[in-house]
């Protein structure tokens, strides 16, 4: 993973000498530490990387994760205690006075504690020079997400046999996490959306005690998560006979995702992607109705960097970005559409990473 | 939730107007966030509530998260940008000078913008006294904990029967997270861990693509989430015939754990727990092969607080606490035991919240 220590630090408008990630508690888990490692196991809860130049990495971890560090190629060390944490710190990189960290991250606390310790360093935010690197993926990583996505796909196609009478979300969602890991996935890459009628007007409600209905929406948006990679994809479905109403909804979403794949290009920005979906959706009778951003680039993040297709996205689509494209209409009281699929960019347009049929499925 | 955000305030050592939660990410989520609203759906990536001391609440969420926002006793607010987002927040809070804020989640990133458009105010550091409030569970929380529990107690009584030749370790994961799912649990606590043989010496593996063979020891570490609650539990069985050895590490597991369920006590300190644990494990031919915490919280978050029993830990002990019971022995390249139960204290003793059997199991 040395390679991607050096992008990083490629990536930095500021010359660094030494760059810090440091993870906190389970909520508060910085997934570059995993980037830069390429550890696939462990929590590394408390656990800190640091990163030099020329692509090598001190790792400084618990006793209880230190069998799984050594599995990378690092330097790893235990700490114990806080004063051996901050005495190993000291030895890595006392002496340096310029020091990366990813402010969007570290918490206040850790913050205040490392510039206590290390008082003569000046810190600064490379969270931009990291969010840039993992913004394009390596072809280890586009394995993974491809396998991610294979998974994903396969139980798509799986849902609507599973669809049936008196059959609760929370069951689906259970059934669909299953086959996901049973067919390979380390775990969900988030918990398994599974809504019924007007619960899919609620974006991210995920499942409850709610018995389906003939004539829902059956809203279904999950992923795979492979060694520490992931896939998002949704499917949304009719039990029963859709309605007119509920048929135009559709048709309008699938045409809004159709109209973000024609317009994925090498050079164009997020924006564009996300105005083009937007106006379209703005232009039917489901005005104002398309609530979130048009996807968010996918990896060891569901979310990755942050990185959105939104009206204000700057980001410079790339060769080698993966992205979600995911609109939805959603009407209050009623219900909702989503569908989802993840997308690789090539030089001269896209590479769908997730093919399970989109059209309209009545069950 | 109104009491909650009242005792959190009583429970600060400095006088606060408001209190500031910040939601990052999906991965800086502060779980603060769903404790005190007690909203138990729902993302909230870039949500903001904003506390007072007489119990009201001011959520600033995105559009996608509304109608789920509007569930909590709230005053729910929509923002579809930055400026929207900082007006609201100076419509509830400009005026104001001592902010509380959770050093321990809020990134940096955050905070500096929050410093920013708040230029007045004074920021503090509040993640004390929340811990110290969340620390107490609330009738309602160790409902949904007991009945976390009870879901996972009855899935470690099925699992000898999941045991057999050729099995993966991935596969008894999908089996455990999939029988706690159908049993009622939203999801995994926690990505299920299924260790087998020498796998099961490194305390945070999760689990491969790794076959059983006999001999081996098999590690399940797994829990329920329910509405948000956790709870968390560790078996640890013999495929076959039980060496010596095997039977020795068991037993001092064992007993090590019924030491803890001994000595706590309200009153006393985490590290007595825990130093009485480790003393007992020190003195038998596993010296040193202890190598973590004794056990941790347990609530909303898995280690609820970062309050775990560990040598330093200064947490007096007082009824109505939740934690985790986890002695274990880990003997690198052969394999570990780690056996874990959850207790609530009680004014005299405690209450066992998961009780399938402990003895050890050769299947």
């Amino acid at each position: 993973m040395k390679d991607r220590v050096k992008r990083i630090f490629n990536n930095l408008e500021k010359k660094s000498e030494a760059i810090i990630i440091k993870n906190s508690d389970e909520h508060h888990i910085d997934e570059n530490f995993f980037y830069v490692t390429g550890l696939n196991q462990g929590l590394f809860e408390g656990s800190i990387a640091i990163l030099f130049p020329d692509g090598n990495i001190d790792l400084i971890v618990p006793e209880l994760e230190f069998e799984t560090a050594k599995k990378a190629d690092v330097n790893a060390n235990i700490y114990k205690n806080e004063k051996e944490f901050y005495n190993l710190l000291n030895n890595s990189i006392s002496s340096f006075q310029n020091i990366g960290l990813n402010f969007k991250s570290i918490s206040l606390r850790d913050f205040l504690k490392l510039k206590n310790k290390l008082s003569n360093a000046d810190f600064f935010d490379i969270s931009e020079g990291i969010e840039k690197t993992r913004l394009i993926k390596d072809q280890d990583e586009i394995k993974l997400i491809r396998k991610a996505c294979g998974i994903a796909d396969n139980v798509a196609k799986k849902i609507p046999e599973l669809i049936c009478e008196d059959l609760y979300e929370y069951e689906l969602a259970a059934e669909i996490s299953y086959l996901m890991q049973k067919n390979g996935a380390d775990s969900p890459a988030f918990e398994t959306i599974s809504s019924f009628g007007k619960n899919s007007a609620e974006p991210h409600y995920s499942h409850g005690n709610v018995k389906l209905k003939r004539g829902d929406f059956v809203l279904c948006d999950f992923g795979a998560s492979v060694k520490k990679y992931n896939s998002d994809i949704t499917r949304t479905f009719v039990f029963g006979n859709a309605t007119n109403q509920q048929k135009e909804i559709y048709e309008t979403v699938l045409n809004a995702q159709q109209i973000a794949f024609d317009t994925i290009k090498t050079g164009l920005k997020g924006r564009d992607v996300h105005n083009a979906v937007d106006s379209f959706i703005n232009n039917t009778k489901f005005k104002g109705r398309f609530i979130h951003s048009t996807g968010h680039s996918l990896g060891i993040a569901v979310h990755d960097g942050g990185v959105r297709l939104s009206h204000n996205s700057e980001v410079e689509l790339k060769e080698n970005m993966i992205f979600t494209i995911e609109p939805g209409v959603y009407i209050p009281e009623m219900g909702g559409v989503r569908i989802e699929d993840d997308v690789l960019i090539k030089k001269d347009g896209i590479e769908l990473l997730t093919n399970s049929s989109r059209e309209l499925i009545e069950i």
